[in-house]
Parts: structure tokens; sequence; C-alpha cells
């Protein structure tokens, strides 16, 4: 039942190192790195040269080599990869959420073909157990729904905007002086990465495969210092919020969206590059789990109750899926947001259903109202465009 | 690797009846309750009378029934039919913390003996799945410390103090009358409930057994307005607390006492019924965990979750156990307190370290001094005669 692991390493960025040294103080673990596959085996590192090489098939080919571990960011090349380590033979861990979220189906499919195992709880919240839970834990037919703040940087730039009164481009910086987003942020301020974790967090509570491309994603790049006056007058906070809810008996919707969260809710105290998320079901009401979502040591942290679990030869079962008919997603219900616009040709993009409240002036203009999410997502691809922010407020969902 | 589940059901109180409603709104669960034994079978019930019987062997001997779920006040009752099932190469699921926490030896033998699975996540923290979580996720090495507060009654009794300005009495009374506290309510607020819940976490997060007579234990009932206007003055609220901390590579300490809590904990904020738990890790700093710890449903959700894991055949590994050395239980370290007492024979029972800061008057003193944890175990038993009240300070421990 307890398997020696001898890991082969594909990535040694900041997670990657970060599992080396996790590992190092974790003598009892029952894994050791025996290669590391790297871009570029002439940069300097702090691991002897032997340890390194540029193939990543020399790895995937030792027979000494029981379990893949790739960090990478590449998520065309962290795909060949893995696939190509299941067809072999080899499990696989991965924190790849673009990688894993675009490709369910397939691995999915090449685990049950391989018999070999994909573990990936690293790839959402960090060092948050979300996901082990969700399939292990959280029984389907009470399970409600899934909120989450599952982007620390984004998250920590909202901090500074709403705790440090800054701008959104001062807190983007300082994010990016700090590591904590990207020199290219779309990723992570405009929802992407949110939107592949939620895509995970969504099969494995219930059990539903949905196409990244089919659900709605905006971020916070258009916030400005008018919608951060409106949210602190009205004692919000907004928060990047990534939620699926379970909408009937058999549907769910899901969607990545500023939120305008008041004190009351959990995530209205996650801040800075915190992950919270809060798993609703009928029985128990609400629970909350909070924790370290993004930086090398949380992260490797996962990345290591992944390989111990490997060592126990444990699986995903994709339980959901299994057992249970999964609900389908639909987008036909409707969402209660603020949208604040400079022109009315923007505005003019927008069906709404019915206005409760509007706000005009030279500068910046807003309403709050109603707006099918279906309506909403057939203008996707078009909001980065447009001069406008969006943000939902409450919970509130109407199913049509 | 999926077995229908027939469970006989032992007791139908609160959580039992709660188990029944559960089980009744979630129809894909894999688990249906054949019969229920009970005290009383005359009692009026919203189940018709052929589904109980008083006689348990009635659940133990019939070979349909292949899982005991065991649901009852009584420790003793409890210890004796967990037993006797288990014997006859049933698997169980138990929500007795008291009667777990006390023969955890026994229960972890007869399990490997009768190759029988015992489960009892709903004993500590209702709902949250902590003891699955520290089980299969934290790996033992990186763990640091479990600090939680785990008793619902207690946390209400003091949210009522502390948010609604009420008294000890007064409060009680209000968590009596909503069946938060028992009549005899010594098991909650003088932290025995607490206390076996610790050691249960313990051993999943640790691997070591301690016997819960050895762990000092320091409830709430003692609390007085001038402890309370003590807290509030200085910016603490008083939290019953249980915390087990590695202090050095092979020990580690354990121990449930009133705190005085910085608004900068997470603890802090958990209020009214519910429980939360902090999880402290080498590599991913802090985590915690928050949700509903008592009441019917919350609970009975946590014992469905130990019931279809059962359908998947789970069974704790007791892994911290089966691979680590586990360290060892150690008292040898020193505690900042706050100590009130009204007469200097009360005080003098108190060996300290030394005193940092000294308050007399006619009706109430205090010090707040370094105390060793062996000197105050050393009067656990005489601590409830005397009218003194107790609360430590900050996590800062020192060993020597």
């Amino acid at each position: 039942m307890n398997t020696q692991i001898n890991i082969g390493l594909v990535g040694f960025g900041t997670v990657g190192e970060g599992l080396y040294e996790v590992l190092q103080k974790s003598p009892n673990a029952r894994a050791t790195i025996k290669k590391v596959c790297i871009k570029n085996p002439e940069k300097k590192r702090n691991l002897s040269r032997e340890n390194f090489t540029s193939d990543v098939n020399e790895l995937i080919d030792d027979t000494d080599i029981n379990l893949i571990v790739e960090l990478i960011d590449d998520a065309d090349e962290a795909y060949h990869i893995v696939k190509k380590a299941m067809q072999k033979g080899k499990s696989v861990v991965s924190g790849n959420k673009k990688m894993i979220a675009t490709h369910l189906t397939e691995l999915i499919q090449l685990q049950k073909e391989n018999k070999v195992a994909l573990l990936y709880d690293a790839s959402a919240c960090g060092s948050i157990p979300v996901i082990r839970n969700l399939e292990e834990y959280y029984d389907n037919d009470l399970l409600k729904s899934i909120t989450g703040i599952l982007n620390g940087s984004s998250n920590y730039i909202l901090s500074q905007i709403f705790n440090h009164e800054q701008s959104y481009e001062v807190a983007l910086k300082k994010a990016q002086d700090l590591g904590f987003a990207e020199s290219n942020p779309v990723f992570d301020v405009e929802g992407f990465d949110s939107l592949y974790k939620l895509i995970i967090l969504t099969v494995h509570g219930f059990g539903t495969i949905v196409n990244p491309d089919d659900v709605l994603n905006h971020g916070i790049s258009k916030i400005s210092d008018f919608d951060i006056l409106y949210a602190r007058e009205k004692g919000y906070r907004i928060k990047l919020v990534a939620q699926v809810t379970k909408i009937n008996k058999n549907q769910i919707t899901l969607y990545v969206l500023p939120r305008l969260v008041t004190p009351d809710k959990y995530i209205y105290s996650v801040e800075d590059e915190f992950n919270g998320v809060v798993i609703q079901g009928e029985a128990y009401d609400k629970q909350f789990m909070f924790g370290k979502g993004a930086g090398g040591h949380p992260t490797a942290s996962a990345v290591l109750s992944d390989i111990t679990a490997r060592a126990h030869n444990y699986k995903y079962e994709y339980k959901k899926q299994k057992y249970f008919t999964p609900p389908s997603y639909s987008t036909k219900h409707r969402l209660k947001i603020y949208l604040r616009y400079k022109n009315s040709d923007d505005f003019n993009h927008f069906e709404f259903e019915d206005i409760c409240e509007k706000y005009t002036s030279e500068q910046n203009s807003y309403v709050i109202g109603t707006i099918k999410l279906e309506n909403l997502l057939k203008i996707k691809k078009m909001l980065p465009k447009l001069d406008v922010f969006i943000a939902y407020l409450g919970d509130l969902i109407d199913t049509y």
C-alpha cells in the first residue's frame, strides 16, 4: 500500500524550487526528486548540475521514476508532457490549472485507459485542500454552491485598493514587484486563472465538465476610482469572485465576476494574497476554508500532499460523475449587476431586463439592474474593449 | 468498490433524526436505514413502529446490516455497542467523542483485528472535515499546531457575553433554552468536550495517543464580570481554545484553556455555535476551516460523509502512527496566563515562575505571569473548587 516515490520533476521555478525545499524539510516524506527537467540547464541553480536535464524523455523513460511532477507555466507544453507521461504508464502530479481545465475530458480518459493517476490539488487554491474535500467529503446532492476568491494576485491588488487607498495601477505595480502578478497580468486580473480553477472545482463538486470558453469571466482591470468610491460609500468591498451554484435539481450555473461584497460575507475578510472558499450545502449550511492561495511554499505543500497521496496509491475517482447524473450547465438566469460606463454606446450593448437605479454624469454613469447571464455571455469577447466595469450584487439568483 | 450500505442506527436523538432527514433529502446516497435501536420504543416518533427495536443485538446480528451508526450520548453504553459490533465484523460510524478519546488504543486495535472500520468524523467539529483532512492531507512533518474552537455551546455562551453584553448565567440559560447546552453543562463549559475532540485531532494530526486525564482542561464557568471587563478594556475576546502544538522535533503539548484572543487571530471572529480550526504548517503557514460545529443537521451531514466513505470502503489508516514515529506528549513548558482570584489562599496554589503584572482590590485581584504547564496540571482536580478564572495569552510557548 505504501510506495516509495521517485519523482521526475518538470520545471524548477518558484513552485518547483519550493517543492525541493519543502521536501528537504520533510525527511520522512516517502518521496525523493530523482531528476529535474528544465529549459535552460546552463542557468545557475541551487542544485548541482547532474540533477538536471533538458530532455523530458529522460524522465518519462526512466523506469526508476514512478511519478512525474509537472510544474511549468506553459499550458500547451504541459499538456504534451502530461499526456505522454500518462501514455507511458506514469502517474502525474500537476499544478497547471489552464491545462487541466481545458483538457479535462481527455485527461480523465487518459487516466482510465492507462490505469494511472493525475492529481492536481495544487491547481486550485494553493495549499487549501478544496479539490480533495469536494471529491471525498461533500456529498453531491447536498452541495448547493461553491463561492470563492481563487486568485491571490487580483485579491492582493483589490486589498491594496480598499485597505491602503491605492489606485489600480499602483496596486498592480506593487503586486508585480512582489512577484504576485506576472508582467503580463491578464491571466490573473481578467479572471482567467479563477475561471480555470472554477472549472476544476465544478467537476469535483458536481461532476459536470464545462468548457471554459462557455463561461463568463470578467476581471478587475477596468476598475476606476469612481467604482471604488461607489463601493466604499455603500460599505462594500469589491472582490473577484468565482461561483458555481446549483440553480435547480438538474442545472448549475458558473461565472467569474467582480462582486460587491457586504461585510456579513465570509469572503469580505479574505485579504491580500489569500484565498477563501465558501462551500454551501443543504444540511451543513456554510463552511469556509481559508489559506494561502499563492506562493512557492504554500503551493509546493499542496503538491507534496498529492505526492504523498500517490505513495498511498490515491487517485481521483471523479465520484460525482461516476455515481450521479451530473447537472447540466445553464446560463438561463438573471443577475443583479452594477454597470459603470462612460458613454451610452458602451451602455447600449447591455440588454437589461429592468433597471432599479441610474446615475448619470459627464464623467461616469452607472446603473444597477437585472440582466440575463446569457446576454452578458453574448458580449463576453467584446467586454474587454468597452470602458465599463461590471460587478454583481449579492447571491440572489433568479432562474427562468 | 462501491457498496450499498444498510444501516443499523443506534440512537434517534437530534443527530439520529437529523441523519434520517438528511438521508431523505439525498435519495442518491448509497445508504438506507434498515432499523433503529432506541431505549424507549413506546415514545412517539416521526417513523413507523416497525422501524424500531430496543435490542441492539437485532442490529448487530442482522446479516443484511453492514454498518452500525452509533449516535447515543452515553459513552459507556456506546463503547460496549461499538466494541461488540466490531467484534462481530461490522464496521461502525460513531460521533461519541468521549468514548473514542477514552478508548483510542483499543478501538484502533479492534479495527485491525476484526478487519473493520470505525469512522468518526462527526465527533470533532461537526460538519467541518478536520479529522479527514488531518489524516489524509496534512503531512506530519510539516504540521506545527492545531488550534481550535471545538465546542459550539461554550462558544455560543461567550459570544452572548461579548457581543450582547450578557452575564454568564443569562447566556448559559439561553444556550440551554436553545438546546445548545445540556441541562448539566459541565461537559461543554468545563472543556471536557473540547478535550476529547483535541485528543482525537491529535492522533490524526500527529499520531500520538494521549490520555485525556493527563491533559489540562479548564473551562469558562468561573468567568466573572470582572474578567469580561478586563478583556474588553484590553481589546480581547475570551474564547475556549483547544490547542496541540509541536514544541520540538519529538514532542507535542496539549491543553484546553480559555484564551485572551486578539483581533488579529482567525479564531477571534468565530462566533455563536460555530467552530473554527487553525491548522499551522511549516510550508503553508496557516489554514483556517470554519463551519457549524453543532446541531442535528450539520452533525448528521458529517455522519453521512462517513457513511458514504464506507460505501467506498474507506477507513482511517492512522497514517501518522503507521509511517512516522509519533512525538511524545510533554508538559514541560511555560504558559503566560491571566489569573483572576478573590482570596490569597486560592492564589497560593499557583506556582508562578514570574509575575509581570499584578492588580489587587478588595473584590477581585489578578496577575499576569508565567507558569509551568506541569504545575497547572498538578492542581487540575482542585481548579473547579477554587474561585479563580484562568486564561492564557498569545501562543507564545517556552519549553524547558
